[in-house]
């Protein structure tokens, strides 16, 4: 019975046991068991279910783990971890405590890098390969899986440049299936689908020109035919390139049809497919629609608005203006870099240019930043999305180092709203004539206010506000991490003592209402969603410092370590500014 | 006489006026013009020698400042900048109060973006071109001029992408002279070389993969030529690109011939080209060469030891390991963010990597930091050139944020040593088995120590040092600024009240010694080559309030503003961290 293949899968050595022609049924297994357990658990599904065959495949055919295998982004490897000795806890995965949603190098021998940011395999992979040619260990082979979104970005390009022209025993895979989280874009990618639909001759062949042994296209489901082709390359040396056609979402009808809602799709029935209605009539809004709706509304009062995402219309919630003015709303591709860039060539003009960019991605752009915005003082508006803590994604993802990486560079205004009439009115604000370069951040996920859409309020630059009167202790909360301070005095007798204030700007800061809290209060608490090194609270003592306070000021916010996955609730409790924690630390001031 | 030209073209238009006939003479003046003044007052030169028929050739056909002209990386712009009406006031050229060494856009309305670091200028001039659009400017042009070297890089690359599949009225010009400011590498390049060579036929065209009209290559040199192509284009709309070929240091034999020393060369003879002879035996050595000769010794001894940096052998000095250890030292281009993952993918496979990448654009590669090693905590060992004020170069350039950006980052171990010796005793330790990164900044130019070949000894991680004892204030200073400290007591008088200690760690601190520190002095005093907001002061002052410690702490350091170009000195005196001001400042306390 092949249902039982699987089971006997505990490394990839059980699975090189195999038939050739037993393959198929492992795959088929590998498919239900994956869909199972991302239907009850929820997590990344269809770029899996598109690479079930290429994991057998490259498995199979490759000694893992001594052949180093990279997976470009890392959501797409759930089959790689089930097949590595993880079947048994995959259940677990991007839980508290659990398996990462990422390839990890802590977690298995068989993780050789550690990805969730896209791009970086070519040049992880290349730099394995030039170090076993240094170590004399030339028969080793060293494989990057790289996505078509992912390959567009500038990164990959400059890892293939290097490999080109290195004897580096690398092969590249391009996983083609004209899709990131939503479809893919830019020139390279409608020069793809030529190649695909046999536009191109071979000898018309991009990556030919930068010197990579190229084979494909080939159908990346088609088991047979990749595992004779790996073969080949196997024995082929240097670098090599091969280019497979999948389906995202490949084996579960309504994830290869609505590929965009079926990247992480949440709790879904296993057999039919379909996701649960939830109505949202009475929920708060997310945060990413408060963004996309407002930009919108705003753009179509103001031309000369514009809108640019680097590939996340749907995460970003930029589709609403993308769809309705197409001309003013831009998915660039997974180019961070060329995204600020160019809104700052577009700001150059006199457009109103929102870069929504999620916070853990702007890192990505941090030169541009400084360099091509805030050096010339454009007033770029850059909405950092997904800022704080990100839950499930972990590590990789959570956008908790923007306010120290920011805060240093100078013309930056640097902004957080305590919740979505803040994000509303900040962005409103930020198209009247700022002339600064400002910085948006907000998290991911539902805020808490169902009426959002009230009459649009300019926020003074700069101003703090007082959001409960007290007379001992100050509370000052940057961003929406305010509302477990606000939750922490509801649960609280006797907070008369306990003033609370809504810092949304940490730059600038609110220097007159700080000298009064200052000579008001008997000591001070910070609070935010960021690293406390060089954050909100640092800017705070900063200040303190300065002017010759010497009351002591309380810094909480995320430690010095990175933080893994779990829920924002339970990463909060970890770093101990959750509502518990929180009243806590008040009952002792 | 074609000698008054140059003098009577105050503007574009002037030149506009001229006969095309009458374009060499300018060109042959506007190259004595710049050697002129280069050669006595120092600058880029190679360069802007390379494109003063491209320069004149771009004013007279297009209709600037209207039309839109961006110049990548800038250096090349000296020719651009005589012809547009800072002819006069061209002597003042990278001079603290004087004109800019790259285009600016205070400077100048033909200065239409701000570059310095490479690989902008797509990305900038296609954000012009789609804003035209959008204001319905349909005849403007926006023109990006792309060294070979520089296009290779992945912003670049994602520009290309981007643009190819808009209607965007952008012309690309790639001015190939095979030459960054050392030779370019890369697959690209060699795709580039072969298409110059003719080895390729026009179909198969990697640029026209990304949907450019593409036109040449064509001799940058021949101004008739240059003149009809770009009037021809100018009349063809949407993504075009151009490819010239120019020689770098064109017009002055040593230029040509030895391109590398000419980028740059400081004073030499405008009639011979010769560059005096300067004795180096009595002087203290470069920074950078302490990291090339230790690093080659080091790796003579350990096969471990690889050594990496994008575009940089010569002023990082790696171009020793290069040229003794090629198989172990790479010149991976403008690729920082490769460069990074690179040295990352290496060292899973136990390699020691140096990875020499200057403050400035490590920038480029925030996120890989981040992302690709210090979440995996490998000890990669980034050698931060150029950190601190670098003078000339100007506010592109300076290497001042990365204290705060560093500092935030969880594993991270952040150096910068006081002096040459302490340089190549952290380089020696770094190899000795470190468990996490470590990032060492060192400043651009000449330290103070003549003998500093002396015997490897091991740096303790975290540990702070007492230069001079003292028994009121303590003056904590990190890297190589410590000097000016020692250089202000020499001169002062009564200073038995200071002690000084050198803080050459930022990360780890060392905790004991603060902690003795703040319970022995009266005041504390914090100096350093970076940004205040967030950097070391920031961190000595974090301590500070977290133990409760109410002794105040002035921090110097360069203010939150972006600092402009001069003299290190100048810069250190306008920053308030000279000897001068360190006396005024101590003589206060």
């Amino acid at each position: 019975m092949s249902e039982n293949l699987l089971s006997h899968i505990d490394t990839p050595k059980d699975l090189r046991q195999l038939q050739e022609a037993q393959l198929p049924a492992v795959a088929k297994e590998l498919r239900d068991f994956i869909i199972d357990i991302v239907a009850t658990k929820e997590g990344h599904l269809g770029a899996s279910l598109g690479v079930v065959e290429l994991t057998i495949a490259l498995h199979y055919v490759f000694n893992t783990p001594q052949d180093l295998l990279v997976w470009d982004v890392g959501h797409q490897a759930y089959g790689h971890k089930i097949l590595t000795g993880r079947r048994a806890i995959f259940h677990t995965n991007r839980q508290l405590g659990g398996i990462s949603g990422f390839p990890k190098r802590d977690e298995s021998d068989y993780d050789t890098f550690g990805v969730g940011h896209s791009s970086t395999a070519i040049s992880a992979a290349l730099g394995m390969a030039i170090a076993s040619n240094l170590k004399g260990e030339t028969d080793k082979q060293h494989i990057a899986v790289v996505g078509d979104a992912s390959i567009a970005s500038g990164m990959a390009f400059e890892g293939l440049n290097h490999a080109g022209v290195t004897d580096a025993n690398l092969l590249v895979i391009l996983n083609d299936n004209a899709i990131g989280i939503d479809p893919s874009v830019g020139a390279l990618k409608n020069y793809l689908t030529a190649v695909k639909e046999g536009k191109n001759p071979r000898e018309n062949n991009m990556i030919r020109s930068l010197n990579f042994d190229y084979s494909g296209p080939i159908d990346g489901h088609d088991l047979p035919a990749l595992i004779r082709e790996l073969k080949r390359l196997k024995n082929i040396r240097g670098p090599k390139f091969l280019h497979i056609i999948t389906t995202k979402g490949k084996g579960l009808r309504q994830a290869e049809e609505d590929q965009v809602t079926y990247h992480a799709p949440g709790k879904f029935d296993k057999i039919t497919g379909e996701i649960p209605f939830k109505s949202e009539d009475h929920m708060p809004p997310k945060f990413q629609d408060v963004f996309g709706l407002t930009v919108l509304d705003l753009a179509q009062k103001n031309k000369k608005i514009i809108g640019i995402t680097p590939a996340m219309p749907s995460g970003s919630s930029l589709k609403y203006m993308m769809e309705a003015l197409p001309d003013r709303a831009f998915d660039v591709g997974i180019a961070e870099q060329h995204a600020v860039t160019l809104s700052a060539g577009m700001a150059t003009q006199g457009m109103i240019v929102y870069c929504n960019i999620y916070s853990t991605f702007l890192q990505r752009a941090y030169d541009q930043v400084i360099h091509d915005v805030a050096l010339q003082n454009l007033p770029v508006i850059f909405c950092l999305d997904r800022a704080g803590l990100v839950g499930e994604d972990g590590a990789t993802h959570h956008g908790v180092f923007d306010i120290a990486y920011l805060r240093c560079i100078p013309n930056m205004i640097l902004f957080s709203p305590r919740n979505e009439i803040a994000l509303r009115n900040i962005l409103y604000t930020a198209q009247t004539g700022l002339e600064h370069p400002i910085a948006i951040r907000y998290p991911r996920g539902r805020g808490t206010i169902i009426d959002w859409q009230q009459p649009y309020e300019k926020i003074e630059i700069g101003k703090a506000s007082l959001l409960k009167e007290g007379s001992r202790t100050a509370v000052l909360s940057h961003g929406p991490i305010g509302m477990n301070v606000t939750l922490a005095f509801d649960q609280m007798e006797g907070t008369e003592a306990f003033a609370h204030y809504d810092f949304s700007f940490v730059k600038p800061l609110d220097i007159p209402l700080l000298h009064s809290i200052f000579t008001t209060f008997k000591n001070i608490v910070t609070i935010e969603d960021g690293t406390v090194i060089g954050g909100f609270g640092s800017a705070i003592v900063e200040f303190a410092n300065e002017h010759n306070y010497r009351i002591p000021v309380k810094v909480l916010g995320i430690p010095d370590t990175f933080i893994e996955h779990g829920t924002v609730a339970e990463l909060q409790h970890s770093s101990k500014i959750d509502v518990k924690n929180l009243i806590n630390i008040f009952s002792l001031l």
